[in-house]
């Protein structure tokens, strides 16, 4: 196990009917609140108006960050920076999933920072100082509802970055607000969260038995819960599940002690930077074909990925063997969920291969289970397309 | 899965030489400092002298607790509050185990408190503030290092219970902190760890797989490395492993969303109040027969422990045969690594069973999984003895 540093603040509210308890935040956290959004689902589903009445009988003072973008454009952000600095806002409350409250995070930051809230994420400045966020999570994916990461994109430049920003204060994370969420969402959150065990789990790092388990719990129980939602959304032990996973996935706790890759990240970024697709759609077509690239860096780890996750016996069969059929289900399952294989299923092809395979490597090598340079890179698209 | 509200805002530094980042710590929290420590074996091994080292060269002012007893006292915890009171001093910082720490946690709630800090665990009152506390944990066993829960003894009264008190800002756990506990106080730690997955474990709250393969996650890897430690104490990645599965174990991750148990450690408490046993003692020999005691209230769950966790084959047995095995196994390793089995080895007899049994249950049945009344109480200590 590696030394390291575990800190994570948020407050985690969770069930049934919890939104009750923004009440209590309202008088800790102050009435003159942002309300980030994203494209008006919340308003369909009657969420919105939920909100704002528990706002409004506590005397709250709202302003509206509306029409946040699947992939949060740098210029939304900067308006709602601007937003909060005209009105003297207090804190932010954002109502939604990863993007929305990614969104959010950097207007957080931005708002007590003096400089262009864009050098976050290009690694010229570190985020100190933020506004308090809390969040009402609406889709089980990226974590981001308790953790400090966020992704943003700039459309003048074409670039989609991550940066550690703020904690959300609190999150409320009732898994009947995910009801509503369509099947092709459905399907991009699960893709998301695997994605984020996946990164993770394929590791070096010697001696970290609790870690894997971990990492492996989550991926089996990701998957038991995945097609019992799809079947019925409105199972609310499968969506409790699903939403409980994505949190734990990316709250931290698999990264203690465990080097991390991220590779497959960053070349996603790179995709959606270009041709703005959905993040999790992007992650079910690149990460089969990572591994395929990678796993003879470790094949004895993919083996267990096998056995353990997907239940390949390995009986009579080579390592390598096991190992491939370990992805290979991988793969299988994304298909069997209705994610995305192929980039050509976004109309990507070829053209702009080596701007991609260029953004996605913009400080050097990425990955640690396998260092990946610009070809790495590009080989990975060529498999995915 | 339950509702649930999870919160946990210590910061965790664990690995080699971790010990260094206490510098910062002056510099955030102040220089007038209660030191908080046990019967001196941090004198022996020299931890004392490095830390007081490090708060010398920052200038800092260090009153000392020094004689925590292993089940510590009320009256030690007044006699720390009384220090701080006369010193102003500015944080607590605990070096040890979780007596240590359970004792830093009463005396940093108890100063700012106007009545008596006993108020907390007979539930006359609820802490609210608190000094701020950081521990440098020696001993991996109680997960006291990351929760909020402290557990004191009342010798007038011959009471020992536990309150919710004050979180940790920070831990450090450097795992060659602990190359020099004894074998006897190992043994103690990886009952203690042990039993804190078990009261969270057996549970009737349906859909948690998640946490159930956590859970079982922590079982599997502290039974790996118990042995391991026991032959080679200096072995540094085994001594990670039970440290970290030690702090897994009770900072609030298992039980999110679920329902708990706690009737073992309430009938230890009323054993060790008594007595004055070691905690993980009592809980090695009290759980087995807890576990026989209840087994037919979720058989199945009892099954799936014995499979999963010991590997019990099911071909040709009963569930109830398979349950049973399983807890015969726990008695076996708990036997192998030389934990105690029967109340006599401490010299208890039957004298003193029914103020044992009225102790255990002081405000009305104890525990989830099923719920003992003081007659079943006294039927588990009659198996023990």
């Amino acid at each position: 196990m590696n030394n390291f540093i575990y800190r994570n603040p948020t407050e985690l509210i969770f069930g049934k009917g919890q939104l009750s308890k923004l009440a209590e935040k309202v008088e800790a956290y102050g009435r003159k609140i942002l309300l980030v959004y994203g494209g008006g689902s919340i308003k369909r589903f009657g969420l919105y108006d939920k909100v704002m009445s528990i706002l409004g009988e506590h005397g709250c003072q709202v302003a509206e960050l509306a029409g946040v973008e699947p992939n949060p454009r740098l210029s939304t952000v900067q308006k709602g920076i601007e937003l909060c600095r005209q009105q003297q806002i207090d804190w932010i409350l954002a109502v939604g999933g990863g993007s929305v409250i990614d969104a959010a995070k950097a207007v957080a930051v931005g708002v007590p920072y003096d400089g262009d809230v864009w050098d976050f994420y290009t690694r010229k400045a570190a985020a100190r100082d933020a506004l308090p966020l809390g969040t009402i999570l609406t889709l089980a994916a990226t974590g981001s509802e308790m953790n400090r990461g966020s992704v943003i994109t700039n459309w003048e430049t074409k670039e989609k970055y991550g940066a550690g920003t703020t904690f959300p204060a609190f999150s409320i994370l009732d898994p009947e607000h995910t009801y509503s969420v369509p099947r092709d969402q459905t399907v991009y959150g699960i893709c998301d969260m695997l994605s984020h065990v996946f990164e993770q789990y394929f590791s070096h790092t010697p001696e970290i038995p609790l870690q894997t388990r971990i990492a492996e719990g989550i991926m089996l129980t990701v998957i038991e819960n995945a097609e019992r939602v799809l079947a019925d959304p409105e199972d609310y032990d499968a969506r409790a599940n699903l939403m409980y996973c994505g949190t734990m996935a990316l709250n931290g706790t698999l990264a203690m002690g465990v080097e991390t890759d991220w590779a497959t990240h960053s070349i996603e970024h790179a995709v959606s930077a270009v041709y703005d697709i959905p993040h999790g759609g992007g992650l079910s077509i690149i990460f089969p074909n990572w591994m395929k690239y990678v796993y003879r860096e470790n094949v004895s780890r993919f083996k267990q990925f096998a056995e353990r996750v997907w239940q390949v016996d390995p009986a009579g069969k080579s390592d390598e063997e096991v190992a491939l059929e370990g992805i290979a289900r991988t793969r299988a399952f994304f298909d069997r969920i209705g994610a995305p294989s192929r980039l050509q299923e976004y109309e990507i092809g070829d053209e702009q291969l080596d701007l991609m395979a260029d953004k996605a490597v913009p400080y050097g090598p990425i990955g640690r289970f396998k260092q990946l340079k610009v070809d790495d890179v590009r080989e990975i698209l060529i498999q995915s397309l």
